[in-house]
């Protein structure tokens, strides 16, 4: 072990272990997830070789070959609960996207939750033992957030009880679905159904397009990979162009909405009944941006442990590069920043389930707010995680540039959670419009609940309206729920001037479309400080949860951090809602300074605590053991131009030309 | 043509090519660079296939074939200005580093400026012949920017009148150095000297690495690639390690320093004269950041007026994405950043040929001054240009993925400009130097000169305490001159800040290494706003260049807008120099907005005015023609997973699978 890496261990001031038990949510989870891991570390037929030196086509079929094995040994080992299964697919490709992902997430439930039950008897079971392997085709190469514009279409046959699927243009290839290019033999196709001459919107349709047995394409479907992208370098995203393609009847997706034999249309009884996965994926990717980000600071903390340059005092050896203020200032607010999206992934997972436990006992009252709450917290999260990943990449000079680090494939296997499940953006407007819904309402004097209840003490203030300003008495620095009320009142003002923004607009414009594009960057705003306040919060509430002393220490430091940090960068939105004096602003500075101090001895410590195995970081940087220059010397010694002492370019070209100079 | 570009096009309320010559420097230079650019793009041995179909093997060996036709052409065609070889080789290379590279401009330069006359005899023609292929060795696995820190060893042996050079641990072996793994039979060597007993700091050597003729690894060298990292496929960045290599006396480079047949050591006249590389390096890195940004925002911002997505009029058809107010703000201050920055770029290039003139003189009273702002400028503008791509590939939505973007190549052959040549942090600490040390003698009353000019004004308003409030009035947004004016107190007072958090550091600490580590968040702070008033100030002197009126008022929005958007970011700053109001705050959003609404007719113009032709952006989503859709389809064809209809994993995993379960 590196001893400086054994120092910082030994000198932490908590145990590691039980804040491991609070990340995974109890010591028996942690037992299980360990469990879990070594079941797959230990598995000789999961070792494999570095992806870095692979092509791409080799990745493919490596991840290919990793797959099929997982399949066989999840029955095997009888792992079937869906968490288990998330961790165990997580360890065999060691947190890479995967051929049979959306097989797996996507085709599989979509079955179970809009077939009808003729339909599950036909299609589930063989899907189950992967005779059928599937997919699910919705964007297209011409469109993507707005569904309604799709273009593809299915039109009911009366005669033959059959759907033609169609791709009119190329704007309307499907383009994206991951496993589509090469694995999937069956896609679940999003279309516009036509039926006796009449338009009934998208609907959805299981189309084969590979045959059983030769898994050649089949008649009248154009197939393929869509090229190498940004990350991803597993996974065959694919498009697909149907050119009348015919499937019985039968294929369409009728647990809801049905097509008669003759040709009648049924609408389904509801429209929001898919709402639901939408929303569950998106609280997941909460989760998922802070194991990136957590993995991210990780490498980058122990590597700076491990890593020492330049010089403090004259004549000292270099110091650790964590020593470095400038270093703390970029690492320790992204360490704090990983563990409050921690908290509020497990809350967002928590919220989900308590939620969907309604929803089946028929209540759908709270699905709005988690509608609006998953949408702004996925952007909040992946924009903040996606960026930060690079600051740990850089914070680490030359070597995080080498694939050795695992930093850049954590970026860009990362960084696409920032347009997938809803593009960010578009995801902030989608919370915005609720967070102005509920401040027209409590406007109007009716209560709002949940995280925006914060807008029913607004509108009493404006009531009273001379009792502003002493309300808003400024933030106590040192106080963390002062803070988040802080957080909490610049996130009303900002969804008020959003409102206000809006409402001037529409005095002004055509439509209430362009009024809202008008003021869209009020809006994004708004939702961004809604989303930041819920962080702190959640954070701040978690504290209470924690029961041993020294954890609670480490814990509230880093909370204080991340709060803190946040006034720093935004301190414009804090001046304007007179929650900080200018004074003060010099004071923010001291006070991140002190913590900075204060977190820096527990770091090591605090990133050992999200317990991730040497084998799936992945990193040489990262290592538990800090014997980062022997590991990295033996990684670069394996590179694929390595091969051969001189490489053939030197015979074809370089000989050939010092001979004619 | 697709019709919306077309459109754009006609709809532009400038002349384009008015602004190119202005961007190029003159008509006469857009001629000769287009000339230049016809000569490469009309060759058919330079076609090449998709670099992103290749494996990286495969990728280096395209290059070092390109590398070495373009060696023969270029002299074939006489050219051998400085500016045009550089043009020429970005041409051939797409603007991607080449294995070449380190020969070209390393290599040679320091054969030319630090070899004897005799050394040059020896060493030059055969380098110029590429008989000998030579890179820069400086950096080792575990010293970086310390550069007294490195290990490498340089023992002189008057017995044999020899050099014995040793990397004495693993931590001092060599790393980094483009084509030093596979390509280059020489190496500059940096190497800490003994001769006599005595130790006398790094030098640099002329060590053969590789056998001419075989180029197979001589004996006591371990050469080879660092393997794979995040961009630069096309480079070996190579390792080196030494083992009793013997080297004759005369392969140190002997202009300054010598080292005598009987091993007495001979100190060099002066320890700046390398100093002028550097500078010039990191002033040629501000005009890259200029170019890696407009690249990203012409691909970004004609696919924004290609795409057509989702509703703002119900019933019209789906508007072009340009036209939300939540992309313009994600791009047209980029835009305005690209502009921004070109003019800088030219600003630095033109200062390092007048310096070096005044040097060449023997004035060297501008040097330190020109040092400071290519460091700060280096950090400024590649970090805000590599996170600028991002921004720009993340506005493409899905697509901004793909390699045929040609986003993610931007980014990663961009983002290690952040840390070569001087990492990023440690170049604001240097310039933040520069700006104490100034602030210092301003407040002795002794008259500054240069960018940093400010602090004069700032010490004699400490003289008379009264009229500071005076003096800072608020600033009116809608003038640029008061703009800068801002931009100008902002600084002075951050560097104030600055200087007074180490003053008082100083009186806690027991060191001074200690008080300015404790502060280094201060300082890189001042020297950001420092950097930030120079390019607004840069950017506002250019305007009085510009004759055409319709031109001038196009690059006016953009500077407005860029000098505004700041304000926005950094509203805090100006809130607390009191040089805006807190109800002002809501004047910026707004002034932002009808910036934005009157730079969108012209932002296309605006792109093409950059005219890079689609064979350098290399684009499918930036094609001037904006067939996007299209040629999508025909890239993702030519994809290698494409080869085969069914793809081998099929048969080797998952039918089998199949069978099994």
């Amino acid at each position: 072990m590196n001893p400086d890496l054994r120092k910082e261990r030994e000198a932490a001031t908590f145990n590691t272990e039980l804040l491991t038990h609070i990340l995974d949510g109890g010591s028996e989870r942690t037992r299980r997830r360990r469990e879990i891991e070594s079941l797959v570390i230990g598995d000789p037929d999961f070792c494999h070789e570095d992806a870095n030196f692979l092509s791409r086509s080799e990745r493919y079929e490596a991840a290919v070959k990793k797959s099929a094995l997982m399949i066989m040994k999840m029955r095997e080992y009888g792992i079937s609960d869906p968490e288990e299964i998330y961790y165990y697919k997580c360890c065999v490709h060691r947190g890479r996207p995967e051929p049979l992902d959306l097989h797996l997430g996507m085709f599989l439930p979509t079955l179970l939750n809009q077939a009808s039950p003729e339909q599950q008897d036909t299609f589930f079971m063989p899907a189950w033992n992967l005779e059928i392997i599937g997919t699910y085709a919705q964007t297209e190469i011409g469109h993507g957030t707005h569904i309604r514009a799709l273009e593809t279409t299915a039109t009911f046959d009366p005669a033959t009880q059959e759907f033609v699927l169609n791709s009119p243009t190329v704007s309307s290839i499907k383009w994206w679905p991951g496993g589509l290019g090469k694995t999937s033999n069956h896609a679940i196709v999003l279309a516009q159904l036509y039926t006796q001459g009449q338009y009934h919107g998208l609907h959805a349709f299981i189309v084969p397009i590979r045959a059983m047995g030769t898994h050649e394409p089949l008649p009248g479907v154009v197939v393929g990979d869509i090229g190498p992208k940004f990350g991803f370098d597993e996974i065959d995203n694919g498009f697909l162009k149907l050119e009348n393609v015919r499937i019985p009847r039968e294929n369409m997706l009728m647990k809801y909405a049905k097509v008669e034999p003759d040709g009648r249309y049924i609408k389904p009884p509801s429209d929001k009944l898919t709402y639901g996965t939408m929303v569950f994926i998106r609280s997941m990717i909460v989760g998922e941006s802070a194991k990136a980000i957590s993995k991210a600071c990780i490498i980058a903390i122990r590597y700076s442990a491990v890593r020492r340059q330049s010089e403090l005092r004259p004549g000292e050896p270099e110091p650790q590069i964590l020593d470095y203020q400038t270093q703390q200032f970029k690492l320790l607010p992204l360490l704090a920043t990983a563990y409050a999206f921690h908290f509020v992934g497990q809350y967002m997972r928590q919220t989900y389930h308590r939620i969907t436990g309604d929803i089946n006992l028929g209540d759908f009252s709270e699905l709005p707010e988690l509608h609006a709450l998953s949408a702004g917290l996925k952007a909040f999260t992946t924009w903040v995680a996606s960026a930060g990943i690079e600051v740990c990449r850089m914070s680490c000079g030359g070597h995080g540039y080498s694939h050795c680090s695992s930093l850049p494939s954590i970026y860009v296997n990362f960084t696409p959670t920032c347009t997938y499940e809803g593009e960010n953006t578009v995801m902030m407007l989608q919370t915005a419009r609720y967070l102005l819904k509920s401040y027209t309402q409590a406007s109007a004097g009716q209560k709002v609940s949940g995280m925006v209840s914060y807008l029913n003490e607004m509108s009493q203030q404006r009531l009273q309206p001379q009792q502003v300003s002493a309300r808003n008495s400024t933030v106590n620095l040192k106080d963390l729920s002062s803070l988040v009320e802080a957080y909490k009142i610049r996130a009303s003002r900002l969804v008020e001037l959003a409102a206000k923004s809006l409402q001037t607009e529409l005095q002004l414009m055509k439509t209430k479309e362009d009024a809202w594009n008008h003021c869209s960057i009020d809006l994004v705003r708004a939702s961004d400080a809604h989303c930041h306040f819920v962080i702190v919060k959640l954070f701040c509430s978690k504290l209470a949860e924690v029961e041993d002393t020294a954890v609670h220490a480490a814990l509230y430091s880093l909370a204080h951090l991340y709060a803190l940090h946040g006034v720093y960068q935004n301190s414009g939105d804090f001046l304007q809602a007179g929650l900080l004096t200018v004074p003060q602003l010099t004071q923010v500075t001291q006070q991140l300074k002190e913590l900075l101090y204060q977190i820096r001895p527990n770091s090591i410590a605090l990133v050992d605590a999200f317990d991730y195995r040497d084998e799936m970081l992945n990193s040489v940087l990262g290592r538990y053991d800090g014997n980062v220059y022997d590991n990295m010397f033996e990684w670069a010694r394996k590179s694929p131009l390595n091969q051969t002492e001189v490489h053939n370019s030197f015979y074809k070209y370089l000989k050939p030309l010092q001979s004619k100079l």
